[in-house]
C-alpha cells in the first residue's frame, strides 16, 4: 500500500468509529450501526468519486471494506470505553477529517481540477459523510451548527497547497496538513470559536 | 422485454405503489404523492447506475416512466383499499424489495464488481428509494429502525450467490432469491425479530 | 460569455440570495449561510450532470462559484432590506426557478434526451437545490408542500418544448418561457391555487 492508501484506512477506521459510536447512543441496532458507520465513512469519498467522475474507490477495491469492518469491531470490542467517553467521538472524528481532506485535495489535483475546486473537494471529502450521517439521523448536520467545523477544513486546504508549492518531501505535506487541522479543531473547541451569526429571527 | 426488463417493471410499480401510498397518508397532494412515488420506485436504480457509472437507465428508455403512471394511476383508482389496508404498503414494499435486489446484483456482477460489492449495490438498490422517501418525509429511515429490513437483502443477495454458482435455468435464480426475500420478511414480521440494541442512552 | 451563460450566472446568483437568505432567517453562521447558499445554487445543476453523464460545470469553470460569493455578500450588503422582506426570497426563489428550468432542458436536449426526459431533468435542475436546503433545514422540501412548485416547471417545460419546434430566434424560446414561470408562480400565489387533497388521515 502506498502511503496514501495507508492515510484512507486509517480516515475510514476513525470514521467509522465515529458513525457507528453515534449510532449506538441514538439507540439503533448493530446492523443500522454499521450501515450508519459505513456511510459516514465511504459517503464522502463517494461524493468526490462521482464528481470528479473517477471509479468509485469501494467498488474496485475490497480493502475500505474490511477497515469499515474493523472500525464496527473496535467500536463493539471497546463500546463501553468508545461509546461513554464524550471526547472520543471529537477525537476521532477530527483524525478522519484532516486525513480525507487530504486525500480529497490529492484526487482532486491529479484530476486537474483548479485550487478552488481542490479545496471544495477536500471538504466535501471529508464533511459529506458526517452530513449524511446527520441527515439520516434527522438533525440539522453538524457542519451547519458550530465550531467551525468546515472552515477548519478550508484553512487546512491552504495550508496544502502552499506547502505543495514549496516542493516538500512527500509525507512532509499531508502530515503537517492534518496536524494543522487537528490542532485548529482543538483550539476552536478550547477558546469556544464560532462564527457570529448575523440573521434576524424569524 | 427480457425477463430482467418485466422483473424491473413490476418492481417500479409497486415501489410507486408503496410510495405514493405512504405520500397520501401523508396529506400530499397529487403531484407530491407521484414525485414521491417516482423518487421510491427509481431512486435505488439511480444511485445504482451512477455508482457503477452506467448510463442512467430511465433516461435512455421511458418504459420505467411508464410504469410510474401505472403505479401512480393504480394507486389513485384502488386508494380506499390500497391507502386503508395497512398491510398493502407491506406487501407491495417487500416485492419490490426482492426485484429490486436482484436486478441490482445482477448489474452489479455485469458490470465486474466482486461478490460483497455485487451485495452492496442491491441491497441499495432495493432500499434506497425507501430511504430517500422516508428522508424527505422527514423521519428516520425504515431501514434503521427495525425489522432487518436490509438484512433481509443481504442474505438474499448471498442465496442468490451460491444458486447462480450452481448453473440453474435463468429464471429459477431470481424467482427463487425474490421469493425468499419475500418469504424472510414476512417470517421476521411474524415473530417480530429484531436486533438487540447494545448502545447506551444519551 | 453565451446567452446561456449570462442566464445560468442569473439563476446561481438568485439562488444564492435565496438559499442565504434562509439560512439567516434560521440563524445559520455567515459560513453555514455561504454553503446553504451554494447548495442552493448549485445543487440541482450538480445532479443534472451527474445524470447526463457530463463534466460537473462548477468542477471545470470558476465563474459559478464566482457568483455565489456575489449571491452571498449581496444579502450580507442588503441583508437589512433582504432578509426582513418576506416577499423577497419568493422572487428571487422564482427567477432562479425560471431560469434553471431553461439550462437544464437545453443541457438535456444537447445529450439528446427524450422530451418527457428533458422536463424531468430541466425541473430537477431548478428544484433540487432548494429541496437540498430544506432537508439539510430539517423540514419537508418546499415542493411537497404547496402552490404547485413543481406544476410550473413542467408546465414551462412543455411550452418550451412546443416553442423550440416553432424554430424562434435564440433569446426569444427562454424568455417567454422564464417569464411564463415566473407568471404562473406569481397567478398560483394570487389566487392560492393548490390541489386538492385524495389521502385519508393516518
Amino acid at each position: 500500500m502506498s502511503f496514501f492508501e495507508i492515510l484512507d484506512q486509517i480516515g475510514i477506521i476513525t470514521f467509522t468509529i465515529s458513525g457507528t459510536r453515534l449510532a449506538f447512543s441514538k439507540k439503533l441496532d448493530p446492523f443500522g450501526a454499521l450501515v450508519m458507520g459505513g456511510v459516514t465513512a465511504i459517503g464522502g469519498g463517494t461524493l468526490r468519486d462521482i464528481l470528479i467522475n473517477q471509479p468509485v474507490f469501494w467498488l474496485q477495491d475490497s480493502i475500505p471494506l474490511i477497515s469499515i469492518i474493523i472500525g464496527f469491531g473496535a467500536t463493539i470490542a471497546f463500546r463501553k470505553k468508545i461509546v461513554s467517553i464524550k471526547r472520543t467521538l471529537f477525537i476521532f472524528d477530527t483524525i478522519g477529517l484532516g486525513v480525507f481532506l487530504v486525500i480529497g485535495m490529492e484526487k482532486a489535483l491529479e484530476a486537474n481540477l483548479g485550487p478552488i475546486q481542490a479545496i471544495i473537494i477536500g471538504t466535501m471529502t471529508a464533511v459529506f459523510g458526517g452530513v449524511v450521517r446527520d441527515t439520516l439521523s434527522n438533525e440539522i448536520p453538524l457542519i451547519f451548527r458550530k465550531e467551525m467545523y468546515a472552515t477548519t477544513c478550508i484553512l487546512g486546504g491552504i495550508l496544502y497547497l502552499v506547502l505543495g508549492y514549496l516542493s516538500m518531501p512527500l509525507w512532509f505535506t499531508p502530515l503537517i496538513t492534518i496536524l494543522t487541522v487537528i490542532s485548529l479543531r482543538i483550539i476552536s473547541i478550547k477558546l469556544n470559536l464560532s462564527y457570529p451569526q448575523l440573521g434576524n429571527r424569524d
